[in-house]
């Protein structure tokens, strides 16, 4: 601001463009379209697909690419994301994730290390394939680690070792949600956890693997809400663009 | 009752002693005495201390002693204890368990196998050692595994062997309650969880750790109330009669 | 495992060998099936139903047939189980337990007793058949007592007596709960608390029945989740199996 | 008020005296004390004591006195009721209800019939005899059929046929609740359900019990507040009232 | 049960007509019809519709039947009840209060006032209805007074005269279900107060109109689940047959 | 009431007159409308319309047309819409605000400033324009500010001098809910804050925008029912009409 | 801002300058004052007291004295006011409300209207009395109408004419919380709705009230933090305020 | 896992050794100490203080330090903390943060970068100051920033670019928890949010702001346990120590 307020008193910023330099978003008239997120954080743009329509999404994404961004769309259905790509052939659809997004040609551009995805049972898959694709869109390198749940604890411990290489785990588990606390146990590096809505009887909708995860005894554990794969993964990619060298990926 | 009916038919019982027959416990004024379900578990009789006063629990005593039964007394203060013990100091006290009752002869009366009782951190201690000191109570065999929390899970595994041979499991943990369904999934015998209200935050006074018990995807597993020890005891004991040859301990 | 380590001191095992046989799992991609559960527990292998579909479910039938195990499908829908049962002719489905499996020779395969499973009222019904057929599955006698909720007590006490010869029982019931606890009052065995989430109001679909079991005032009664007759089929199969002499059903 | 209005236009009623006629209570400052409920009901105006002082407690019932109405002062310390006692020495204070009254020489003023007050267990006590004083002061006469929970069910059996001829029973009850489903299924007459904050664990201070009462599949049940002995009553007595021939009690 | 030990004694009942007297229902295999009740209380058989089929509702009537009794379907959807009716014409559908039932020629059974219906909004209307129409099928006049909520006063304070008449009142409210606190302060009758989960919001499917009138600081209040119109009706009932001479209706 | 009672006194007013003065409502049969109302606030007679059929709310229509008043039906679906309109064409509807209303030429009838609407993201739309719509139709002049959310800050920081400049303002936020703090503790009118059920997870349906806005630090919020767009526009509508120069608006 | 730029960019205001401009607050360490509230509402800086030492109190309240600015201490205790008012005599202590405040000699400075505080029982004095001191010490008048709750309607409609007068409502209830129901049906004002913790059992420390009053069905309510007195009084001057000819009061 | 197993078959290695070199704890008998974790993270080993005594703390500071481990106790109150420094001068006690610790000769041993630490109002205070001292006692340079509440968002804008310096932020709030959200969307770096239990009323203590925090709507926000300063600092440590160049600190 201070640079801005001395260009201003030296004349060589009006006080329009002065304003202008503040404007940090583009106003769609149902949406204010935030363009200097990008340039903050070096993600692709991201929208939130439920609730929306695909005439609203399609508007979105032009006004974003207009911009040359990237695009991420999460909570997509099938259905809404083939009338979208009718006029955006260009973005991809992952079934599974849910998630819509440009082609990224530069997949995996941090140069160190990866990101662990953990899965507690087969259930949790749509989350945690919300979570990986998420961080792939971001550049990141992922390696998937499905059905590892505690109930057969041989499953995770045969796989510890590479998940211990790992800069951060995203950790996904409905039911009881107990896999974070032992993953924690585990490993060296912050462990991001997710408490799925997968369960039934008392596990009211994901609140008992919410709760067994914020009342962890293992250290290194922060959590997100209920199945936000995309909130594990934006945090997991920020934890992992600062494990890089300075050169590349973090400007 | 149809033997009942039968003897007052031939006239071999009368109708005042057929209802006495039937009468199964005595009327203390403040409170109805069972003297039949010892009968019918082979189990001491049990009071619960918490709400009674010293005195009330003396007089409940001095009516189950006078039928040559031995007494269990859980949830007494020691300051209590103390003044039940002017009166009966053929009583035992354990301080950590709040537990006060009959020196038992017959200690280990059951000959096959033994009840193992864990516990996840040392703040489950108390809760713990109220499941551990009642199954002795009830004449059976115990193995502590404390401090054995899933975060740790190393500390879990090096006991796992001794833990299978038991003929049932409880399993004690606050916070994140985790520890019973990584148990579940190693053993092959019934596993009793009881969650405990040690924890913080959004701990909800145990609520956090019944709902991780409840929602195991573990099998095999089922749960009693928060903090309830006496009562996993009483299941367990149970259980470990059922495991006997029919000739000892069942009838 | 000292064993598995003293043979590859020996040399009678290689380092591959020797990890071979800690791989208790078959890796499906999209599923770990456990080969291993089987033979510690004598128990055919379970697959939860709900959230896969046909295909996946044919598919882990496959895989678990291979190794000759039975087949236990709970919550599976009569759609789906028709589709399954285009490939697999030779599983039986059971529509009210809404459950398909193996047909099993060994039937009743413990000599020693029953298990007897109660439900309060006529809404309860596919909670108690999903239990009680688990169990028969399992190899278990099961004797039912449906419809003898506590608001017309004389149905209860007129079967108490055969109740009683059980080695354990499983108590279904909904609406306020209250079932387990006149029955734990009665019987010299363990119970199994399952609430249902049949009720209406201020039911909070189970939570009330959930919290009357758990705050039974009855001694020897365990509960499980809301409507998981599976895993009180499961608890009570396992202490019904430790009521066997040892050389049948335990090995 | 057409009467009022009547007089009013035939002038035998001043506008003054017709405001007045409305006026229902008396100004104490911080407190507006209803002299005409005690008309309408024929019952003692009633103070509830928690959380005023020993000098405002006295201050109402010098009002209420002053009208020639009786006293019922409920939650009301042992402490407090002394210092009350001092200078009001013709109340007589009864310990466990917690209860401060006057003494009605007009006791079991109805002719027809009594109340039953059944508690499940001695931890219930003060709710009880909260609602049996009550009951008593508001002329009602009352039978207490005490700690005959429904886990040991034939405590109540043994007494159901005395309970049977009530007008109506009070049923109080804490941890799980039961008891009032089972009476409801053995009396033809209204049960007013107490739930008491008894209990411990998921008891949720009384919510298990409030939700047992509130789902009961029994019918003719309705519930009152948790611990709420004084509701219960005044609930009970209306009914019993009711029941009485028109001569006596209901003018 | 005393006489029938002595007729057992004396050998005028056999053991066998001993049993069957206790026998007060009759297994239908997937449900026991209770029928002694119907002696008990004076009133119709009740069927709780909800979760049944067509067909299970038409063998229970049928059973009901062949004692002579009278029928109550409640929660019966028009769909249902068209079924019903093909075989059984006799019965009437009241479409509002979704109630099947016996044409009753014994209305208004009891000569002795009548039963207040009280409901805040037209949304509460079922509500109101089902315990209307169960009144009356249990022979009660009932006087309806819709539409007084007390966000208009004036509408309840017009009617309340006649309100006070009644022997019982049934309030029914939604929202924050504040008129039985209004009603309760204004009447010397007992109120059964119900819950409705109409509103939206915090209203928590009823949960908001529960607390307010388990909360209610007006006395003579006692409450029934949710939505629970029968439940309310048959108290009520109970109610308004004590306040009849005994000659009439009580027998 | 005294000024009727003087003319009931002098006889200028027969009883059966006053008594209609005191008639406040028509008796539709299934509701009781209200005509006061209008009188007293100056404002349109609202309908809830979810849970009326479209010939109900052309029935309570019609009656209020009848004396002359405007009309508001909020939560009226576009098909009820087109249904009421085929008899009431004079009726405007509002798509997105799901409002039926009488086009109001006395539009901005308050000369002195205007309610400012503001809403955080873009699928809080529904509730924010139903507020808006709402006090339009009251006759206020309302400015919207849309996808001003706190994420983003500048969006709001951009517009706030123009949102100190209204006289109240209502903030509609789902999700975290905290755009009313932040917007309370920059503006120096009252603040209406309408929590909305958009969300997901751990947001329980409003629960948690709702908690978050009554526990705002910011001074001068008070908060309406989860999704209540229409209570915060009655609301603010009166304090606007408080902001007004007496001679116009205010009577 | 546009000024403040302007003014840089004309050399009237150096940058340092600027930036005191836009400073708001002073930096205590452990707090930071705001000094521009005070000038933004015309109200005197509050301090909330609990969890504060009085030597920390007593410290903030000395830097707002420095800069000429009325005080405002609410939630202190006797204990603490004693010892703040050791350095700083000249503030006054309202023992009912808990508040500490400087002696307003422009009490009443608004000169239109009034601010009417209701409350329903006796025991919710203590917030009651905090809304209205708060009002007073902001310089409105305040009329109390005390112990006027539903259960004895007529106590408030004595007094609604009074009432009806008011520009704004503030209306504390506990227990069931109706009365805010009620008024907001009888009177053309804003109504600000608090609920208390008062109340037992269900109540759960105000939820009860919480609950009624955000589902009420009367218009023109809105609700503030349970016992929130402080709240409710900062957002009923804020619209007592408005109602002022702007001359006075309002700047 | 191999290597040791090698060094077995190679015979370098006895099963005994191999055995201890697996042993990862030592048994006290109350607990059992991990030594490896130090190893794994380079962090002092942490006590739990609350529900320990003093004595058991000061046997588990004897056994670390034998290990040469630096010790952090949380949670431990000034007494208990005076009565260890008996024993144990050398370790430093921290009030504010209630933390007992070993003076760090390396403290500040992360060259690169700094933690913020922001928190909401004074009373966050004890919850921001433990994570910021264990943050230091872990070798960590932290910057404090509090008192930057939403409510006066121009304290929390002033600091923002200084904080938008951070690798990492902990963000500390009580009341509606809503700075995570604000300062989330202004900085690039992962924010660790804190709720804490400190507020009032509809708060619940800290459920409210656990909500808000796990609901927000600004990306790169995780969340710990309610009042876990502990937990957050251990999780920013550990991305702290990632955002480090290899050769220091990390290994």
């Amino acid at each position: 601001m201070e640079e801005i307020l001395k260009q201003v008193q030296l004349g060589t910023l009006s006080i329009e463009e002065a304003k202008g330099k503040l404007a940090t978003y583009e106003n769609l008239g149902f949406a204010k379209v935030d363009h200097h997120r990008k340039k903050r954080q070096g993600f692709p743009e991201t929208i939130y697909g439920e609730g929306k329509t695909a005439e609203q999404i399609t508007t979105i994404i032009t006004a974003i690419q207009a911009h040359g961004d990237d695009i991420l769309v999460t909570r997509i259905s099938g259905e809404k994301a083939t009338e979208v790509r009718s006029t955006h052939p260009e973005l991809i659809y992952n079934e599974i994730a849910e998630i819509l997004y440009t082609r990224n040609e530069r997949k995996n551009r941090f140069a160190n290390g990866f990101i662990a995805v953990l899965c507690a049972g087969t259930s949790d898959l749509r989350v945690a394939e919300e979570a990986a694709v998420t961080a792939e869109a971001f550049g990141c390198e992922v390696r998937r680690f499905y059905d590892v749940g505690v109930a057969g604890i041989h499953r995770l411990l045969d796989n510890i070792e590479e998940i211990q290489q790992a800069t951060v785990s995203i950790t996904v588990a409905g039911m009881e949600g107990a896999l974070p606390s032992v993953v924690g146990g585990l490993v060296s590096h912050p462990v991001i956890a997710v408490p799925t809505s997968v369960g039934y009887g008392a596990n009211f909708n994901g609140l008992s693997a919410l709760l067994t995860m914020l009342n962890s005894c293992a250290s290194g554990i922060s959590v997100v809400n209920i199945d936000n794969g995309y909130g594990a993964a934006y945090s997991a990619a920020l934890i992992h663009r600062l494990a890089q060298p300075t050169e590349e990926g973090q400007s």
